[in-house]
């Protein structure tokens, strides 16, 4: 069976579209690739692109791009509303199909070793491939951005995994990971009391007391007149999208308030879809590689 | 979007290993065109292939299949307990993903077309396809099989889509035409009564009243001492899973029977999954592009 990790790297250039093409021709016409989407926003100054591969013409592609952005990019002129420390910001790799997170931990190590070799950028390992707890969320590694990195690359505790504890002149600094797919997953309710869909928010919460892979909170749909419960699934393998749905459900009884519906918004690995139909419908002995379009 | 239709064509030869790797040879290594599956019945004597591409190659790929079957099979020495009437006995073309059933009809025309040119065997265009009422059902056209072909085709009524109204001497005759999917489903009651699974069968089977695209009968578990609905699903696109399974528990009810579980046999499309999902989510606005597995 084919491999297929996917890769998301964040690269912190938004406008210039001449500069964006160059970056995503690495992922464009190649054998044992497929860029699969790619957004950028003005106001982040920013693009988020979503590629798919196997391991070796994928970790070929993400270094040319990295290798594009290091000649394209200068952080010292970049501004944006979005949080960045590097020219390529962050470059998650997720275990899809045939493949195991330890398998996309090794891949984010040679990586990261490769990067800092080859363009002198000092590289953090986080996530499931971070070398230290306390490097494992994402926001704690690039909290000063590039401007305070200059200082705090420094520190013993922040000294990058692979280069030299200095930043990269243009650059920055860039953080190379391992993760699980994550899902979001919005769960709307028929009332327009926002106090309802938080307090579910925090009954399914990890941080909370709630499911272990679930991060909620409640917003206010005003034009709809109704709430939401609002969900990241940050490992759907192990908390199931229909578990939450009907504890949602069960919970919002409470108040006498009913599910108008839910949404999952962007991609979604298709496990997570038959994990829902094998639930509900009560499957026996069904497997992934029955779905027609797994095997293509 | 890449167009995918799927094509089961059914060769009578399943003990010859040697002329099933030549048949198959036809749909390997070959640009858009992908062998998905195959198995041989010894018993039946005959090879059931999945194969799915894109309009032009699917076409040329099954052509040469059908040229390799006629060079290889002779059907005066064929012998099996599946009834069959040609060398190459059944092509059904099917839709997918991107493509309309009209142009599966197109497709399985211009192959008949092609059949009878180049290799004169003579060819009825059945289901979607058929050029009247009396010839959509395969077993209706197959009936007399190879040996009752050759005055069969003579008749007015049975004159070939394609071809000349004599049977080829070893190949015989051959069915071509479009269908929707099928999804093998069937779901299990906790009770050995088959005489409820025969009753629910027949209030969701459409020649008894029920559904419109389910077929159904009961059979007994025996090995596991109870009883199940077995089910063809015809068209899951205009009678959903979800539809069935919640008709089948309500009915069950009415005895005092709970479902123990349902299975899949065999592949099943992508939408007949995320339709499940959607339904039992309440999912709002979701594609079946956002599923990252139907972008590869």
């Amino acid at each position: 069976m084919k491999q297929i990790i996917e890769c998301v790297p964040n690269f912190s250039e938004g406008r210039d579209k001449e500069k964006m093409e160059k970056i995503l021709d690495s992922f464009r016409g190649k054998d044992g690739v497929k860029l699969l989407d790619y957004s950028n926003d003005i106001n982040h100054n920013r693009m988020v692109v979503t590629v798919v591969g196997e391991y070796g013409p994928l970790k070929d592609a993400v270094l040319e791009s990295v290798g594009k952005a290091v000649e394209l990019i200068d952080l010292n002129h970049h501004e944006g509303q979005h949080p960045r420390m590097g020219a390529v910001d962050v470059i998650p790799f997720i275990p899809i199909r045939n493949v195991s997170m330890e398998e996309c931990v090794a891949l984010s190590k040679e990586v990261g070793e490769e990067i800092a070799r080859k363009y002198d950028v000092p590289v953090f390992l986080y996530e499931k491939s971070a070398s230290a707890p306390h490097r494992e969320n994402l926001a704690a590694v690039r909290k000063g951005e590039f401007e305070g990195m200059a200082e705090k690359i420094k520190e013993p505790e922040w000294k990058p995994d692979f280069g030299k504890a200095e930043r990269h002149a243009t650059a920055g600094t860039v953080a190379v990971g391992a993760r699980m797919p994550l899902v979001a997953y919005n769960i709307n309710l028929n009332t327009n009391r926002l106090d309802i869909a938080t307090s579910i928010s925090k009954k399914i919460r990890h941080i909370n007391g709630g499911f272990r892979f679930v991060k909620a909170m409640g917003v206010d749909l005003a034009d709809r007149g109704i709430v939401q419960v609002s969900i990241n699934m940050t490992d759907f393998t192990r908390t199931s999208l229909y578990r939450v749905f009907e504890t949602v459900k069960f919970e919002a009884q409470r108040w006498g308030v009913t599910i108008a519906g839910s949404e999952i918004v962007g991609l979604v690995p298709l496990a997570a879809i038959v994990d829902t139909a094998e639930y509900y419908l009560g499957l026996e002995d069904f497997s992934i590689d029955q779905v027609l379009e797994s095997k293509l």
